[in-house]
């Protein structure tokens, strides 16, 4: 058995929509966590970068102010509902923190993985949603090139796929 | 605690001439193995594929049958002395293999996870060594994309990075 008592590690799981972060969490505390109590786990959901819209969108339609509103709204809900369902898995953990961030996922993953001095960052391989994915491109890929902690990818096994 | 005992797992770990494969090691060993004596650990070094070169090179140089064979000679040293190397941080684990590969790392890394069941692939950052990834590009990279379990990649920090 290889020594691992008395390590403290903080280990970063980053949460989202999708079924497959959830996969990769439970990986997460089976496999990688918690040989003992002072392992500290953080959940970290990022929401969309806020957007300044013009009155007009290039297609003629018109972004109220009520409209933002209520998107930030749905955004906050989303972030609470996608924590609450994480931090439902971690039972079995003493140590858990939530965290939302705003931004683009690629720079605030990577910026939260310094700040907070995280030893071990544990993704979905697929990042931050279908439709987030499309406009950004892989998060796994750019945060395993640029953050400096091992990084360990999830793929939820296809089998379970279910939408992914 | 999360329950873990009972779980077989097979992990692999790529390792090569470079320091920070034997960091990723090392950090598998303390991090993610090894709960149980179920564990498996297979270590992997992916020797350079065997060229075909023709009487003369592009330069004018010979490839003698003589020097063709002392460079096979060299790689077989190189990949036993790396698994030695590898095999001997391994004290505390049960089940340790070995085995060499020859051929593209990226292709050899993703056939072997295959064709062996591995549960979770190891691997530096950097992937298979200065030169060789010179030619290749990232090997890490392309292992997250396109191997189906999880993948944890790496980092030697740079403090201890010497000449990596």
């Amino acid at each position: 058995m290889a020594e691992t008592s008395g390590i403290e590690r903080r280990i970063m799981v980053t949460v989202d929509e999708g079924d497959e972060s959830m996969y990769a969490l439970s990986w997460c505390l089976k496999n990688l966590a918690f040989q003992n109590d002072k392992d500290h786990l953080i959940l970290l959901y990022v929401k969309p970068p806020r957007v300044v819209y013009s009155a007009f969108d290039g297609t003629g339609y018109l972004f109220s102010s009520d409209i933002t509103a209520t998107m930030e709204r749905v955004s906050q809900q989303v972030a609470e509902g996608v924590l609450e369902r994480a931090k439902g898995l971690c039972n079995n953990v003493e140590n858990v923190e939530v965290k939302a961030e705003s931004g683009d996922p690629r720079d605030v993953i990577c910026q939260m993985v310094q700040k907070w001095g995280v030893d071990v960052l544990v993704m979905g391989s697929h990042g931050y949603g279908v439709i987030k994915r499309a406009f950004l491109g892989s998060v796994s890929n750019h945060c395993a090139q640029n953050v400096k902690c091992p990084v360990v990818i999830v793929k939820k096994p296809k089998s379970t796929a279910g939408e992914i």
